[in-house]
């Protein structure tokens, strides 16, 4: 059973003293390994982290060939201003390799899952001598689990795994009795910018969430493009998430006078306060018809583009 | 060569009273069939048609299973009161089977065309003892599927079919000449009621083109429940044309707590003058809302909804 800490409760010097300790106590003399991908959870674990151990705490972004247009760049200069050295590793070609003719969400999950931990992190622990990997797991994560809502990449014990014999390392979780409002707090106070808390959450699996059906270098590519237009014309929008999710399904179309049967970008801009509810951003139509017409234009192969207009529930923020 | 007669030029009551000879010198003694699908066109020619044969024109509605709800007794109804008898003939289990396997949406129109004319009809007009097929063809049929655009499935001396050798009788296409403006001034002056003409758009394909992948009777079954959805809420809105249809992909939903891996229905709306070029209607958010929430509500399986916001082109009107 986890004990809540709600934003009103936190004390969050204390907080950040304790873990620390924590931290310290479950590394001991060795070394840690924590990954980072840029969210407000793991960029608060590789702060925490780093002041506990120093350069005790080894911190790599995983190039998993399912981030954002420029996202490696852009979280590594971050930490790179904030003093703290991130490698990155490039596993694109083992985790297009594991997810090549999954269709299956929950195994596209699972593909994810087992590469990153067990064939990617395996082998980085390993190399890095580490005993201990640092992970910014939060409560909504384990309830969310729970629930059977959603299979979060980064929740063991509720799911009866022990990561100790499953992959060969301790798992600490400092900050799992917060949710994300207390998440930011401690971020913020350990030094992180304002630009990481601007950032819109972001899935686990990345843009693999964001396809649906069989996840290609490809399908990525596509998805990646329209992600790229619809982060840059709603990064103002104010709302709480917005995405491009990439069809499998295709739809008649025209190019050049003459039939082309093509892609379909499904765009979702959600508001929501805990993302337990929501529903879609009232955006105008000038907004979304320009955004239509700029993923048809710079998106090769996209010939539709909808709106999400259901809420969650019945609907759920991600289609994957 | 065909020779458009636009709606400026039109010359309605000289134009009725030639194709009435035309037809007369064509049927001459014998009997003609047409089948009624309460479009305006095919309505204008049972009209036409009976005018010129009276009662040797058998005109036949053909229930095949991919109409939306209430339509045949809806158009029996109507004709009733107009003097004009129309005769249902079920034929849902023949489209079904031709149906089924098929995803391509060329396909679908092949096999609909196919089962259409040549087994149904090709029955019917043995039946009859009819020589003779009345259609509702007009010049933007034509001009598509030259184009290569849509293939309309009344069309066929422009793709070099003689329906004479294929199908085993003579088609005349008295409205040929015509767009949908002057097609409505000819079905309103040979007493054609206001309602009929208020009938947005419907697709020859009917449903069966409303549904992305397998047509089968539950996953019509769904379009049809949806369909009446949309269409209820949006009767008023003005628009050119308006839809739903289901998709082939699954999206993750939510239903009393648990994950459900459910079915999305693409609402589209557009403004257009003459289906050549069209925008979304800018609908507001209080219609969209209260549209995905009775689709989710009283469409089984339905978890998610959205609305079509890209033009035509790179769109086209119909999604299959």
């Amino acid at each position: 059973m986890i004990t809540e800490i709600t934003a009103e409760a936190l004390d969050t010097d204390a907080f950040i003293k304790e873990k620390v300790l924590e931290i310290k106590s479950a590394v001991k003399n060795d070394l840690a390994i924590n990954a980072l991908s840029g969210g407000v959870d793991s960029s608060t674990v590789t702060l925490l982290g780093h002041r506990a151990l120093g350069d005790r705490l080894k911190t790599v972004f995983i190039q998993n060939g399912l981030m954002r247009e420029g996202e490696a760049e852009q979280v590594v200069g971050l930490f790179k201003t904030l003093g703290v050295p991130v490698k990155v590793i490039d596993a694109r070609r083992e985790f297009f390799a594991a997810l090549e003719g999954v269709e299956d969400p929950e195994e596209k999950r699972e593909a994810i899952t087992q590469t990153f931990y067990k064939d990617v992190f395996g082998r980085l622990v390993k190399e890095s001598g580490a005993t201990c990997l640092l992970q910014g797991t939060i409560l909504t994560d384990v309830d969310e689990t729970v629930a059977g809502i959603k299979r979060q990449h980064n929740v063991f014990a509720q799911l009866g795994i022990d990561p100790q014999d499953t992959f060969g390392y301790a798992i600490v979780e400092p900050l799992i009795q917060l949710r994300k409002n207390g998440v930011r707090t401690v971020g913020r106070v350990l030094g992180l910018p304002t630009e990481l808390f601007e950032r819109i959450p972001f899935p686990g699996p990345a843009l693999a969430a964001r396809v649906i059906g069989a996840v290609t270098e490809a399908r990525i590519e596509t998805v990646r493009k329209a992600t790229t237009v619809v982060e840059r014309l709603l990064k103002d929008s104010g709302a709480f998430q917005y995405m491009a999710i990439l069809h499998q399904d295709r739809v008649t179309g025209m190019r050049d006078g003459q039939r082309d049967f093509g892609l379909q970008i499904e765009v979702r801009c959600w508001e929501s306060i805990d993302a337990r509810k929501a529903s879609p951003t009232r955006l105008s139509f000038d907004v979304l018809e320009k955004m239509a017409a700029e993923i048809v234009r710079d998106v090769p192969g996209v010939v539709s583009v909808t709106y999400n207009i259901a809420s969650k529930p019945s609907s759920t923020i991600e289609a994957v």
